[in-house]
């Protein structure tokens, strides 16, 4: 594997784009969108989505050695390898996770030769248990002390565990079954936990504590606010909580928990929302069948992702167009813009799963990196969003390249004409609208009113919102980002930047326990300058 | 007013912030946070928070130098004239909106002589409409036609008159009355109100429709859903549906409404919270005295802007300490980081107001501007982004300031103490090490596990959140915004920017609507490589 691991600064196509940069495709000249086909022409087609990205300042020769780039840095053979096993989870050299990556495995199940067959078979495994699972609360096998069906779960988890798996949830609420209600607790603030409990019935509420470690610390303290609830309303923790866990945690334990579900080490929290992970509290709201489109249009993507033409690849053009914004027209951040509400919490997930993935500094042979690598996510759904922040999109100092997200129909179908026009498609005219307003800007005698234009945007256009297409946007984002990775030469997929908190947290800890604290620490110290100690114990 | 308002680049003390920003203090070498009794002595105080400050990169030397920039900048004698009355929304010599600031005056209540009389008047004026009509849903004067208490209100805003309101109803749940509900429509997407009509009792409902200008495109359209959806169920809109306008705007119809409520054109969407936008759902909610509580906190954060001392003007500090990573240390972004969950959508509300308010290109006299204005500014609640972004916060290669806000107490007071230490308790010492980790970052042989450490950071920190804490705190960013953009010399009040998206997206409708659409236009070539122009109107 080290061999295909290039500097991709190194490489011929590098120095070219570097050059090419200098004077990037001018979007504000007349016709620039119109040129050459152009927007016809700069459109990827896959399954579920269409990327229009005549909006980006690229041409035809920045296309090809984009395409040189992805080649030289052998891009999609590393994903490939990915898929099939290989240990990407490391850095040569230095102590590491040294695992494989495979949360592709979740959603390989629709084919009879597997890229990996061992985690294919253990993913099939446990969507097995739940489908076994969700049939027995249907068929009243499972049921409440009183003999009536689980109507409610709270879904327990933090990061990874909660980012992913709820705002696919967000999404897919118009597919829910009647007479079933979620509800998220992940803060450790106590408040998050309190407002939970107050809204549900606890004799009828399925517990789904999340924790690949199972030592989770924020997991494990919201679980036994739950379990305390459950016991002071004169019920039995134990056949009401499930656990999602890696196999052999310390919450793996049968008996504590009604069922287990398992993921495995492989799985990294923040790819995790195709495992048990997201599995469990979609399947529980959606039913099995709603459960298995959405991977079937996770693993149709990650098929796509293994085609070696740029241009056809959507994950990989996603990738090339980021880099060429991130690294080469040098723009620090990434607006996310989904002109969907359904999709208001995605952003979130994708911060997560972005920032976390390659907001690295260290190679893959632990030496520093001489580029930018990740860069700040960040949205809101339109067209809030135009209400919001959108002024410094259009005329700030700040350069942010947009990826829209829009479809052509809505989920509920429930719409009204005004002024000739439905609502969808006055959403759809403003994701247009915008789209081109960033692209093109526009003059102005009133310099207050002159729009600068040239700021690089895509759009991403499904038809519709559904259990399928939400699968493929997941796996499509969780491979971009892999690619981004590999191009940096960095390990997207550990997270040693999270330790030194926890580490210090659990000193403050020690040190707020304290009746008197004597020691000398900086953390003693702190603790005295913000008043922590004494009235921290009130 | 014209001569207060000074190239700030041209100062001295712009001059020798340059110099000291090559060497800025360095927070990662020996006792960097101890030093000098820094941990006690860069805390500033005021009513409801503190901010402790000893994690930015200054030391006192470049304390003085800000001072002394705002003072020859006059930014508070700037704030104390918006207070009064000067027209400061305005480019000079060119066409622009040419009002009064006055958004200060909707909390200036609780004085004899306030800063603007005349319309701290009219906001009394509105406050007394507000509390006749919230005692007549009390005392049964307005029921619905069964003679029921309405029980439910649907706020229906975007923008300013949304994100504000919203964020603060989040975070002051706790203290809403028993038995009112309220739900958020926003988005133009249709499944976002026709989520919300799923969950509702519309005979037991009021619609609080928020437009300042009445006129605004998603408002109208959900406005109108929501009305068919009244008269589908056999009730009369008028009876059920409140207004909250500019004076004189296309809204200000009573005839249309139960009620209407007003602001008035010195008041911005975005500042608008402590007006009607807000306080009309919030009293629904909360009552009248919590609304008052609410303004109180917010008028004594004002009042604190006007003290000419940095080091003691919280807003002040915030905006010059902000400024020094932007402008100095060359930081794009800024993370805002709440520790409450209660504060989900606090960041939401902050990047509308900030971004929008000042990212901008063109100074007050419309020249081009010379400096990095407004950040990109961002955010989720902590803890649960320390397990999703916070690896690129320690180990990117992008350098994010981050401004934590806390509470000693929660808001519930409903905790349990796991391992001797209550969640709160918890909350807030993660919250410390976070600032802690980033500020002195760690060595480490293994180059993944090593923290390059100085990334500068502050910590807000609150008793508890209340609805007077919880005014102060808009109005602190409120007013650190506004300094910020005096400084920089830009209009902080309008929004150019989001126009030309506007006029865009009519005129994409209007292609939309065409059956044949012949014309040659951009809109018409972009609608048909999306494909919106047939299936768009299936």
């Amino acid at each position: 594997m080290k061999s295909d691991w290039k500097d991709w600064q190194k490489t011929r196509a590098y120095r070219r784009l570097q050059e090419l940069a200098r004077k990037p495709y001018d979007l504000t000249v007349a016709d620039a969108l119109l040129r050459d086909g152009r927007l016809n022409s700069y459109i990827c087609r896959s399954d579920f989505f269409s990327l229009f990205y005549a909006g980006q300042r690229v041409d035809d020769q920045v296309l090809a050695v984009l395409q040189d780039l992805a080649d030289e840095c052998g891009l999609v053979g590393q994903f490939a390898a990915m898929r099939r096993g290989a240990v990407m989870n490391r850095i040569e050299g230095f102590d590491s996770e040294n695992r494989q990556v495979l949360h592709t495995a979740c959603r390989d199940l629709f084919t009879d030769s597997p890229a990996e067959p061992k985690a294919a078979a253990q993913a099939r495994e446990e969507i097995e248990k739940l489908r076994t699972f969700l049939h027995e609360l249907e068929d009243g096998t499972i049921r409440n002390a009183q003999g009536e069906d689980f109507t409610t779960m709270i879904h327990i988890g933090i990061g990874g565990s909660d980012l992913g798996p709820r705002s696919v949830f967000e999404a897919l609420r118009p597919y829910a079954r009647e007479g079933r209600a979620v509800h998220f607790i992940s803060n450790v603030d106590p408040d998050d936990a309190a407002a939970v409990l107050k809204k549900v019935d606890l004799r009828r509420t399925l517990v789904n504590v999340v924790s690949k470690s199972g030592t989770t610390l924020e997991t494990l303290a919201n679980e036994s606010l739950v379990r305390q609830a459950l016991i002071e309303a004169g019920l039995e923790p134990g056949k009401q909580c499930l656990a999602v866990t890696g196999k052999g945690s310390p919450m793996d334990n049968p008996e504590r928990y009604l069922r287990s579900f398992h993921m495995f080490d492989y799985i990294g929290g923040r790819y995790s929302t195709t495992s048990m992970v997201g599995a469990v509290m979609l399947g529980f709201c959606l039913g099995i069948d709603q459960i298995l489109d959405f991977l079937r249009g996770a693993a149709a993507m990650d098929c796509g992702a293994e085609n070696f033409r740029l241009r056809e690849n959507l994950p990989l053009l996603l990738a090339m167009l980021g880099v060429w914004n991130h690294n080469f027209l040098g723009a620090p951040t990434l607006a996310v813009l989904p002109y969907s509400q359904a999709l208001l919490r995605f952003p979130a997930h994708l911060q997560q799963c972005d920032m976390e993935s390659n907001g690295k500094s260290v190679t893959r042979y632990g030496t520093p990196v001489a580029c930018k690598t990740g860069p700040v996510l960040w949205g809101e759904p339109g067209t809030n969003g135009q209400h919001a922040f959108y002024q410094l999109l259009h005329q700030g100092t700040e350069l942010v390249p947009v990826e829209f997200i829009g479809f052509r129909k809505s989920q509920y179908g429930e719409d009204l004409e005004i002024e000739g026009t439905s609502s969808q498609q006055k959403l759809l005219a403003n994701l247009l609208a915008q789209s081109v307003a960033m692209a093109v800007g526009q003059k102005n005698p009133n310099p207050n009113r002159e729009f600068s234009g040239n700021r690089p945007n895509s759009i991403l256009l499904g038809d519709r919102l559904t259990p399928a297409s939400m699968g493929a946007l997941l796996a499509l984002y969780e491979a971009k980002i892999v690619f981004q990775g590999f191009l940096w030469n960095i390990n997207s997929f550990d997270q040693e930047g999270v330790q030194l908190g926890k580490v210090l947290a659990g000193r403050f800890l020690k040190n707020i326990n304290e009746q008197e604290p004597k020691s000398r620490s900086l953390e003693a110290a702190v603790l005295k300058a913000v008043g922590g100690g004494p009235e921290g114990r009130k």
